[in-house]
This record gives structure tokens, C-alpha cells and sequence, in this order.
């Protein structure tokens, strides 16, 4: 999908909410549980409830893998009914991978071509040449971490290097790296204040903020000091929104708090 | 398995050497592709050419997304068949994750109960809480990315945090995370030279030193820099190995190139 596409998706949904499918066996409905395949018959339920509020869906792959086989199967039928029904719809592998030149093109292909996401997340500890292969395919987006929303962010990422922040460091450097115009961001939505010093260094990227809601973030301190004229927000939600119930009204209840969040944005745009 | 086992492995067998199982469909012997699990077949072969000149095998798992289920079940035959056929010997899962909290805890499930696996590597972008999940798992290591072996390695890791290249951070700070004693750390052997600094802070961890062959790393130098008095090594070698030959003796051919380097590291010992 181009980054044009995703706007336009934006603007006609009002919405700039991006919901994250981490779906955990011990958080869901327990009736869900003798469904053959648990975790796709959950996110089915919650992409049927909400797919007119929100622009995006971002799996996280650590709650598929820890399911095994099983798992990453869920993940391939998740991505494909995606695909198949709500092809405008923007889709977010959150993998957080990066590695060596030959083996970062393996993980590009994993998440662009076998399973057909629009985006990945990637880690920029490993630099230019970790980050390149996935900026090499078209109308496909690597979100890089900048500024995560954990508290372990200020281990590493708020140290002064050669007097700049590390993640102002990766931002920075990131901008020369080849088809850089590919490159999205994720900054957490739990340091909205930080994001006015980032807009200064790059004013039209697109940022994907995780955090608001469970995590301490406010919607508006976020678009206030975030959002560009091409809105260049993504603002994700997990557990706020698929776990608002665990009865077997889970996915109304998810959709009520998806439209909270969506009309909140439509006074935003 | 405990740290003392990997040790009483590598005397026994006079060998500190890591094979990478790394497969590439593009590379391996055309007349395994008609197996009905290529991937599979291959990386057995190579285990039952080479296990008796290694104390480790490290799939990385790259190399398995990209094949999407197909690839996620060669993996989970690869180390089900290790540990069913050679529990004594050490397993890596190269993967290179790292999330918030809870989210590490899935993968560190993953990889280290759905799969079995004995490591994993881990970036350290995230910080504390990123990696202490990993941590908590009792006779399991977490390999943590501290100088990679590419170029890329350049444009954060080795640069200035008050004062101290940020992989010196890295090392320094993860010392004082909880259950740091199952720490283990990724160095390049492409920078031999800078081993002699790492082992002045973290004189007793075990190193995953990746680029010796292929990459141009050297072996008697990163034992004169890196070695300690219980070895504290594991050299790995990939390509140079697994695609010796990409004929029929393949299996033969990578054993030679084990054997190979297990003299060379019998000399060191």
C-alpha cells in the first residue's frame, strides 16, 4: 500500500487508529476456546466489529509464535482474511526483527511477500545495512523503533550520544539510508512531549505511537504535538480495545471502545 | 542446559565450535529439493555429518520465516530432531527478538518451551525490561546483540554514550539486570581487536562470536583476545560449512570444513 492510500483511508474513516491483535488464549473469551482455531475465530470476530473504525491491525508475531505451529498459522489466516475482505485496510507485522544484510532480506520476504503485510516493524541496533533490504521493496513501509513506550527506553535509547539522544541519532542517521521515503516510526505515545523535538527532524514521516490507553498515553498530547499535514499518525491500541470484555459480547464492546478512540480522532482531523 | 554442561562439552569434544543452519533453498543440493521437507533433510544430514565436531547448532530463523508454515515446521523438526538425537549438544535460536514485558515473555516462551531451544539472541534496543523475561528462565541463555559483525554495526553501536561506545554500555548495564548470570553475548570476529576491552567487563560470560570464515574474522585471534578459563567461546561458521559443497557429498564436504576448524580450535584449548 502507498503512504498516499493509507492517507486517503484516513480521511475517509476519520480515524487514524490502528488496532494491535495480541491475542493471548488466557485473555480471551473462554467460549472461544473449542473453536478449531481460537486465535483466528477471535480476530475475525474483532476485524468484523471494527474494521470501519479503524485504518490499520497490528499482530504482534510474538503472541503467534508462542502458539508454535498453530500459532503461525492463526497469524497466515489473520493477514489473509485481511487481504481478502478489507484490502484497504493497512496491515502491521509488529516483529521488531533486523539482522545481517542476507538474513533481513529473508525476514522482508517473510512479512512482505509470503504473508503479504504492508509493513514490519524492525530494531535499529544493527544499522544501515539491517534496515536496507527491507527499504528495497515498493509500496511497503519498515517501521523503525525510535522511541519505544517501556520503561527500558531509558536504558539505551535517551543516552546522549556525542551530545544527541540515541533515538535522535536514529532518526538522524536513518534519513540517508537508500529509499528512505519507506521509513515509518514508532514513538511512544508515554513521552507525548518528546514528540515536537522529533517532528524537527522528520516533519512528514508517518509515526506509529503505541501506548495510549493501557499504557498512560493522552490522545490529544499526542496529536497536538505530533500530527502533520498529512495527519502522519498511527495511534495503536491492544489490550484497551480487544480485551474491553471477556464475555461473549467481547467484540461489541471492542467496537464501542474502537469508536471512543475514532470519534476523540474525528475532532483531531 | 547449564553453562558448566556446554563447558564439559567443548573439553570432550576439543571443540568450541557453533555450526549455523542457515538454509537457503537457492543454495542447498538441487536433488534435495525433491524431498518432501528439503530444509528438513538437509539440516539432518549436516547434524549427522558434523555433530560429533561441534558443541552447537544455531538455526537462524530467518531462514524459516521466509518459507512461511512449511519453514516454521523444517525448524521445529530440526530441534526436536537435536534434542531427541543429541540432547548433550548446545541450541541456538538465532532470532534476534526483544519487545516490551509482557510481549518478550511470548517469545521467550516461544523459543524456549514451545520449541525447546537452549538460547536465543536478544537485542538490547529495548532496554531492562525487554530482556529480563528472557532472563527468568532458568538453565536458558539469552545471547544479547552487543557489536554484530556487519557494517552496520558502525552506525550506533560503536559510537560515543557519555563517553563509552554504547556496546560497552550495553555490556556494562546488562550486567546489573536480574538473573544476568544467563546472559550471554553476540560479538563480531570481525573486530578481534576490540575482545581484549569486552572481556575487561565481562571477563567470565560466555561470547557468540559469528563471522570467522566467510565474514574474514580470525580464528587465533579471537582465542588470544577472547578466550578465558573456561573457554567462554563459541565461534560460529555458517555458509562456510553448510555450503561447502552443493553436490551429493555436501554432508561429507561440510564435515571436512568442521573438522577443519575443530583442529584449529583443538590447538587452542
Amino acid at each position: 500500500m502507498t503512504t498516499q492510500q493509507l492517507i486517503d483511508q484516513i480521511k475517509k474513516k476519520k480515524s487514524f487508529l490502528c488496532i494491535g491483535l495480541d491475542v493471548d488464549l488466557n485473555k480471551i473469551p473462554k467460549h472461544l476456546l473449542k473453536e478449531e482455531d481460537p486465535i483466528f475465530a477471535f480476530n475475525k470476530a474483532i476485524i468484523d466489529a471494527t474494521h470501519h473504525l479503524c485504518v490499520a491491525y497490528k499482530p504482534n508475531t510474538a503472541f503467534y509464535e508462542a502458539y508454535g505451529i498453530k500459532g503461525w498459522q492463526a497469524l497466515e489466516k489473520t493477514i489473509n482474511y485481511l487481504n481478502d475482505n478489507h484490502p484497504e485496510i493497512y496491515t502491521i507485522a509488529d516483529a521488531k526483527r533486523g539482522d545481517i544484510g542476507n538474513t533481513s532480506t529473508m525476514y522482508a520476504k517473510a512479512f512482505f511477500e509470503d504473508l503479504g503485510f504492508d509493513s514490519v516493524t524492525v530494531a535499529p541496533y544493527m544499522g544501515k545495512d539491517s534496515v536496507e533490504p527491507f527499504l528495497a521493496f515498493k509500496d511497503k513501509h519498515t517501521i523503525l523503533l525510535a522511541l519505544t513506550s517501556n520503561e527500558g527506553a531509558f536504558d539505551f535509547q535517551t543516552k546522549s550520544v556525542d551530545g544527541v539522544e540515541l533515538y535522535k541519532q536514529v532518526l538522524e542517521t536513518s534519513k540517508s539510508w537508500k529509499n528512505s521515503e519507506n521509513l515509518m516510526y514508532v514513538v511512544g505515545a508515554t513521552k507525548a512531549e518528546f514528540l515536537a523535538d522529533i517532528r524537527k527532524i522528520i516533519p512528514d514521516s508517518f509515526l506509529l505511537v503505541p501506548g495510549v490507553g493501557a499504557q498512560g498515553g493522552n490522545l490529544q498530547e499526542v496529536c497536538k504535538y505530533g500530527m502533520n499535514s498529512s495527519v502522519g499518525l498511527l495511534i495503536n491500541s491492544s489490550r484497551g480495545i480487544i480485551y474491553a470484555s471477556q464475555e461473549e459480547d467481547f467484540a461489541e464492546a471492542a467496537a464501542q471502545k474502537a469508536k471512543e478512540l475514532q470519534l476523540q480522532m474525528a475532532v483531531e482531523l
